[in-house]
């Protein structure tokens, strides 16, 4: 007998008729000789209803009482979805983050996770019980204060349950029928992929591909759990993220896994820097000290007549401001002549193990695009990544044009999506 | 520095202005130089919402799930409260009733208080915070388990907490003035009333009327915490319920206190029961065991000539299917003709502890229910409480009457029901 961990997403359980169905496909899961833990977000909009109520009260909500506005909302999806199995004959219980002794960090709305002690999940299991548990929260160190483990944070209250009650496997289940080759959205034949390695899978997800969040993915691999990627609504096989192919499944590693784009960054540069030592130290400690991640870092050639020179960046659109302000603020300090702020750009990922033993691949990447008019703005690469920057309105193309050239094309129009997106 | 625990009901949050106006009353409190704890419903409509919701997915909602489920509308409105406070300037918290130290026993949907320890709101106090507590909710003895305090559980929050903190008052805020001497909705002259012992308090509680519930009252009783049932809406002294009048304020105990009245009971006759010992035990018993509570009980004087006689009681509307059957049910163990069954009755009551001293209260009583072309079908009194029940649609007339006729009028109609009833 097997332990499964399954994840149910917000558009999964979005109504009475939602929960009634996900309580059937718990139940088939019990049935088939498993014991079952089940994690699920709040219902459909309820978390953007919560934080609409919050905004009307007060302008800056609190963190702490933030976490515990929000946690409700799992609380209302994880009785209602007990109360449904146990209304089709089989014993079910509850569980808090708290209660299911998920252990974070004190960092209200973005909680990281510091211990799973699974004590009264495992023993309501062994009772024969269904364990649903509350995702996204957790409660603080000394036990006191409800945690919240900010974007994405259900996936890995599953993947964190599933390595400390060391599950067979963690399904994901949400409203795509799986981890496709590029986004169905902008591309109709992209294909479901039925297996793929943790790294490339982190890969995807660091460039912009929504299915799986990178934390969770990095989390999965490092207690080596697979994670079953599938749809809650058609019941089909989907992506398997693991380690080595699972089971008796000869699944051949692709050379290329897929193509993400990502149009949430916005692209910073520093002109006119005078180009000595230092100085991009500088600029990086002023983002750094604003708490500001950034992705790809560009310093342009020096022209050696003035002795300046350009540095560009990117960094999330929703941080832009931020950055600017700091940057700003410490212009004396750094030395440099202007900022120039772009916010329409976009980026396209060509994600693949392959391409390590495979030189022709980024070649091939560039003359896609540039059979696509696609003009390039940046590049940045890691050992099974290429990253370009192009202008926002070029995505879209630039993504057919390149998962035609890797032979990645369907030949159907294989994908659909059935709800909104979970949390 | 005054020590006050204050408690909203759902009517008073019912949305981001209600909850914007009580965080400013609170505020209020905290400025006069008071510590201040707050405990408070779930807003407007949400507990029935989410009983609707279970409702959908299950026809049998079971006691632990519901209970779960029901404590998330505390949690949104006690953050969100706590949210709108620290907006005005001042510091607030949140506390589950679990992290309020509200232990209870086991029963789930209708556990009892056993224990409160305070200890987290007692430091939150002393730190300057204002701590807000949701109502209702309590956790099992075991800390394991959340449970749900029943029907005007908040209200009990409210005193048990007052009780542990040892605090001046407990505040009840809710959507009328105070308690007031009729149903303002029957009575039109009905007058607010100043002061009010338990004792009269109880009796009017287990009479039908609503403004507190008898549960509340006995523990504030016992406890002696002086409560105070006001309007979160107008601002207004309301009624104080204690021991004695408050402070400086002379108030005399009135002779009557009030009329209440109730016409949420049936009536169940027994016809043709053998008049000899141990028939009336046998009913009873039945009775009991079906977990029922009745209310009055009547016998009739046995025919001689038959040796049968009627035996006649009330009990909540909502249990009679239930006493029909359980009696039908041991039929030939009791030994009786036939059973009637009677939804249409009211039951009026005039409390004051004043009876006991004044012999003429009865008489003039059954006169003004005469006067009024009121027909009396069972009677039932206590040291400083009588009862009676007639025909459901009597009530109005013969409460008016009663009313009258104790020269409990007021000169104007004074009586304002503000907003719908919270929890």
């Amino acid at each position: 007998m097997g332990l499964v961990v399954q994840k149910y997403g917000g558009s999964s359980v979005a109504d009475a008729e939602g929960i009634k169905r996900v309580a059937k496909r718990i139940v088939e899961a019990k049935k088939n000789g498993n014991q079952v833990v089940v994690v699920v977000s709040a219902m459909g909009d309820t978390t953007d209803e919560l934080i609409d109520l919050a905004e009307q009260v007060s302008p800056m909500p609190a963190g702490r009482e933030f976490d515990m506005l929000l946690t409700a909302g799992e609380r209302i999806s994880m009785a209602l979805l007990a109360m449904a199995i146990k209304n089709l004959g089989h014993e079910a219980q509850s569980f808090t983050g708290s209660q299911a002794g998920v252990i974070t960090d004190s960092v209200h709305n973005k909680a990281r996770i510091i211990d799973v002690t699974p004590g009264r999940i495992r023993e309501s299991l062994d009772k024969g019980n269904i364990a649903i548990v509350a995702g996204f929260q957790g409660v603080s160190q000394d036990k006191k204060d409800i945690t919240t483990l900010g974007r994405g944070g259900s996936d890995t209250t599953a993947v964190a349950l599933a390595a400390a009650l060391d599950a067979e496997v963690c399904e994901i289940y949400t409203d795509v029928d799986g981890v496709f080759t590029a986004d169905p959205r902008v591309v109709k034949k992209a294909k479901k992929i039925d297996w793929i390695s943790f790294e490339d899978m982190l890969e995807l997800a660091a460039s912009g591909s929504k299915v799986l969040l990178h934390r969770c993915v990095e989390y999965a691999r490092r207690y080596n759990i697979p994670i079953h990627v599938r749809s809650s609504f058609s019941g089909l096989q989907g992506t398997w993220v693991s380690n080595e192919p699972i089971g008796d499944k000869k699944v051949e590693q692709a050379i290329i896994s897929g193509v993400a784009h990502d149009t949430s960054e916005a692209k910073i540069t520093v002109v006119g820097v005078p180009d000595k030592p230092g100085e991009a130290a500088a600029i990086f400690r002023t983002i750094a000290d604003a708490e500001i991640n950034i992705d790809m870092v560009v310093q342009n050639v020096s022209a050696a007549a003035t002795g300046l020179t350009d540095i560009s960046f990117t960094l999330p659109k929703t941080e832009g401001r931020k950055a600017i302000d700091a940057l700003e603020k410490n212009r004396s300090g750094i030395g440099f002549d202007s900022l120039r702020y772009d916010d329409q750009i976009g980026k396209i990922s060509l994600v693949g193990a392959g391409m390590k033993t495979n030189p022709g691949v980024t070649a091939s990447f560039f003359e896609a695009l540039s059979d696509a008019g696609v003009n390039i703005e940046l590049i940045s690469t890691s050992e099974i990544r290429i990253s370009v920057v192009t202008r926002a309105d070029d995505v879209p193309e630039a993504v057919r044009a390149v998962h035609t050239a890797f032979g990645l094309d369907s030949d159907t129009d294989e994908a659909v999506v059935y709800g909104g997106t979970g949390r």
